[in-house]
């Protein structure tokens, strides 16, 4: 684009980032040719230091950069909260209202992507129930098809094992205009109403 | 934020990135932490690479990694396209039926951000002005405030020398609806109608 193959080569790599286009990755660029070359360079090692350091935790799948990952070695695991993403871990630990372990499925089932059983963290979440102590799975994955599809079969290989399993609660959001609502999420919410 | 400190190092890097906001940076580095070591090598080498080898064009000021950028080393300098940022040298070469030399002032005046006429690439192009050669020098400044009144300026400034100064045209947009036209612009397109 710029025939200056070094800088067309970043160009590339930013272009690759999750939905950077073109002229975006171009202004990154830029911006990092007019960068001093200290701040660039320990850009360059932060790369390349989170890409090492950081894994996967052994038990519940979160990145650590430890064998087991803060939440898992300081929580109970009574209750394991069941998510599709590291995000999702993230948005729930910001309410702060929940005390106990994760488990990240990385992905959720889908027969068009050609994405079964064995390609997402179902077999690691069986283990931990075996292993015992869980009294509840909370099956947090997201509520749409691939998400509700997920937990339904998780939630049919965990009754064998007696834990009690559940699921987010789905209705109109807080703050909402019921008006604006969506009609699956309102006939949902009219269904699961509850007594006050 | 993840409380693992080489990731948040990288979110905080990615962060800084022009126009990228806390959760952006989040997926750009969880990006990074699941592609392989070689090609976060790459990515790194790219940053440090592109930093090192690419600097300004002694002549135009436009990025290059030689002494003299392709554009200046390979066209005449009788007509100079005088732009703000690198990135409109690439608006203009997508065009295609423009053959001259580029000069690139790295910002516009703007008093109200203490820029002043030493804070941009005004003295260089009094210079190769001066070396000669120069008949035309087209002002193509973006049709802003700052960039009218820098385009002012600056052919103020090129008077004496007696070379032709001009402006990109301005008007209502190719494929635009007149109805949606803003007031200045159709004012402007108005006044300087031209007879078919």
């Amino acid at each position: 684009m710029n025939n200056i193959e070094s800088l067309d080569r970043l160009i590339n790599y930013f272009s690759n980032l999750p939905s950077v286009g073109a002229k975006t990755a171009q202004r990154y660029a830029y911006f990092i040719l007019n960068k001093p070359k200290e701040y660039v360079q320990e850009f360059a090692q932060a790369l390349i230091d989170a890409n090492t350091n950081v894994h996967y935790c052994k038990i519940c799948g979160n990145f650590t950069d430890k064998d087991v990952c803060d939440i898992c070695s300081t929580r109970k695991n009574n209750v394991i909260c069941v998510v599709k993403e590291p995000k999702d871990v993230l948005a729930i630990e910001k309410v702060k209202n929940f005390k106990g372990q994760y488990h990240i499925l990385h992905g959720t089932l889908s027969p068009l992507d050609n994405r079964g059983p064995d390609d997402i963290k179902i077999k690691e979440l069986l283990m931990r129930i075996q292993e015992g102590g869980v009294e509840e799975v909370i099956m947090a994955t997201n509520p749409d098809v691939e998400g509700e599809a997920t937990a339904m079969y998780i939630s049919k290989l965990l009754k064998p094992f007696g834990v009690k399993i559940t699921r987010l609660s789905q209705g109109v959001s807080m703050g909402s205009d019921i008006e604006y609502a969506d009609e699956v999420t309102l006939a949902r919410a009219i269904e699961d109403r509850k007594e006050i």
